[in-house]
């Protein structure tokens, strides 16, 4: 499973490994694919420089990457304090309406949670970047920087470069992939509408090869979107992909502890309410940030599909208005009540498995459809 | 491109290209593949028998398939009159309110045109199997018999098998594909939601391998939604599937006249729509027949999306109702205003190419692109 965008990260795979957890992403890089850290849930840049500390200490000197979340046009910020006076007053009794209807209780403490929420801004996103940058001038690690909406502004995708760091970003539509281009981001990620997290309406087997032809010799494309087995991977190639970009699916790995109460055996919560879903159990509605987002479906999602329901703020109101809400729910522990992103690929997470076996059975599985593949020219 | 299914059909390329165009569907059995009449378009026998006499005096003696409308669920049927009487005035209303704000003109004889509805009827779907058994008794050339909507009557499946015909049937979900098989359907065609026409919420590319492992080695799966290029079909079969269904592809071939006045050169209003929409140019809703189909976004789709409209009413309602308006869209020659169901891959279709032009150029991509995959393995 070899690309030229793989030798030019010296990694054995081309699979890109997006996910918020640090051990997931470390062991991806370990397995010799490329672990992507989402690093919207560090409100605190202590926090993020600790944990790339911790990624370093757990990489055998591998290579990986970080994902930030730079909104291409910069959102009005002000103070935290300022943004919450924009949200109306009906949205917060819908929202406390509901999770008392879903039997979703009180934070204990009865204190705000901003987890997650402070990432989203502009300003923060910038000090990710800037704490990964420190990171790879000392230790050389951090070869990618993604970003998940829009391109990146130019003196980021500059500054990256001095590092010597490749800069992608995601791409739903050939419009947007362009325009990726002309700011000089090195790789783009086509993201079908079956993803998972922010997505367009075109599927993954209709833009991968649009965007492909669409770029052309100008940056390699990462497949996004319906990615979690080896034939998967082998259709993104066949499609002109040179690699693929995964979420969803290390979700259900083992080495994902997210959400998970400390000493706790078996799933966590989150991981039970994947397990059991199918590939028919996800929605992409605009609850979770304002833009559209594919989600699992769950009794919160179908919430807000009901007629009483108000329609979705704007990005970033939206999320401001749901973090609370978002907390709340994480603590309920109830896999009925759930508000996670997640791609139709869903319904292939269906058991716990450490990342290095998902790797090694997406690896086989490709050669075996590559070698099929070809047989049909015989 | 050699496959199992290619070679039980005595095939060259397990191309199997549905359309109601007798044009198209000959020159795609002539060109290696298989073309599969679309028949819900003729409400008499008689013209289905003229048209498939056609077929076998322009077919070289190659293989063909038909394909039948038969709902899953017999629906209610009753006469012409008493359907038209089920559909609300205000729907009525709606439509010819749309269609002058549209400016589509009335009918010029003021008749009422029932054409392509009859065909969405069980009675009249019915007499095409009849038509197409009696022509493969006497010719042996059709060797396929579609189902679109849900697996075909017990009945239609024994006679099929009885004259040698296969039987495939359209799915969009896992539990609509073991239904098929467990109804005796030899070959399932799994639809993503990018296809035109009734689709799911399942993209292609979690839906092709979903049904390939569910159905095992009960059932060959052909790929269906989102078709239109050679990395394309090199996709489907990495995926597991034994070939491809195309549609939408089709309908931008210089021998598909449907539509076209006699006389007429260059490309038909529809096709002048379809060369100028890009893949986000679609829609998928139940305006076209009561239930979800992919459909080209026009001004006519538009319409149904203001708030102002009414909901779509069932099948076959939903029909019966805009079979005049479609029939009037048709006849006001207007590339914006059009009723037509196409698939994502529209965005493809961007010029007028003869069929044989069309499989070759598909066929040469197929082949660089698995050699491709495989020297990912060197």
């Amino acid at each position: 499973m070899r690309t030229e965008l793989a030798d030019r990260f010296g990694i054995d795979y081309p699979i890109f490994g997006f996910t918020p957890s640090q051990h997931v992403a470390a062991a991806i890089s370990r397995a010799g694919g490329l672990g992507v850290l989402g690093c919207v849930r560090f409100n605190e840049t202590e926090e993020l420089d600790a944990v790339l500390e911790w990624m370093h200490e757990n990489t055998d000197g591998k290579p990986f990457g970080v994902d930030v979340v730079m909104p291409a046009k910069i959102p009005t910020e002000g103070s935290k304090v300022d943004l919450d006076s924009m949200i109306p007053p009906e949205h917060r009794a819908f929202v406390e309406r509901t999770l008392d209807d879903l039997g979703v209780p009180p934070l204990p403490d009865g204190d705000r949670v901003d987890a997650g929420v402070l990432g989203w801004l502009h300003s923060v996103a910038r000090s990710h970047v800037d704490v990964a940058m420190e990171h790879t001038r000392e230790y050389g690690q951090i070869k990618l920087i993604a970003n998940a909406l829009g391109s990146p502004p130019d003196d980021v995708i500059a500054t990256a470069h001095d590092n010597g760091v490749l800069v992608a970003a995601l791409a739903g539509a050939k419009e947007h992939a362009l325009h990726h281009v002309q700011a000089g981001v090195d790789i783009v990620i086509a993201q079908g509408y079956e993803g998972g997290g922010h997505t367009g309406e075109v599927t993954s087997m209709i833009l991968w090869p649009e965007l492909v032809d669409a770029v052309g010799d100008s940056a390699p494309v990462l497949a996004a979107g319906g990615v979690g087995s080896g034939r998967q991977i082998a259709a993104a190639i066949a499609l002109g992909a040179q690699g693929v970009w995964m979420g969803t699916y290390w979700l259900t790995a083992a080495e994902y502890q997210l959400g998970k109460a400390e000493g706790v055996q078996g799933p966590s919560t989150v991981q039970q309410a994947l397990l059991k879903a199918t590939s028919r159990d996800t929605v992409r509605r605009r609850i979770y940030s304002g833009k559209p987002a594919r989600l699992l479906k769950t009794r919160w999602t179908d919430a807000w599909d009901a007629e009483s329901a108000p329609e979705p703020l704007p990005m970033p109101l939206q999320n401001l208005l749901v973090a609370q809400a978002h907390a709340r729910i994480s603590q309920a522990d109830n896999p009925d009540v759930v508000a996670m992103p997640a791609g139709q690929i869903v319904g292939r997470c269906n058991e716990i498995v450490p990342v290095a076996d998902m790797i090694a059975g997406m690896v086989a599985e490709y050669e075996e459809a590559v070698k099929r593949l070809g047989s049909t020219l015989d």
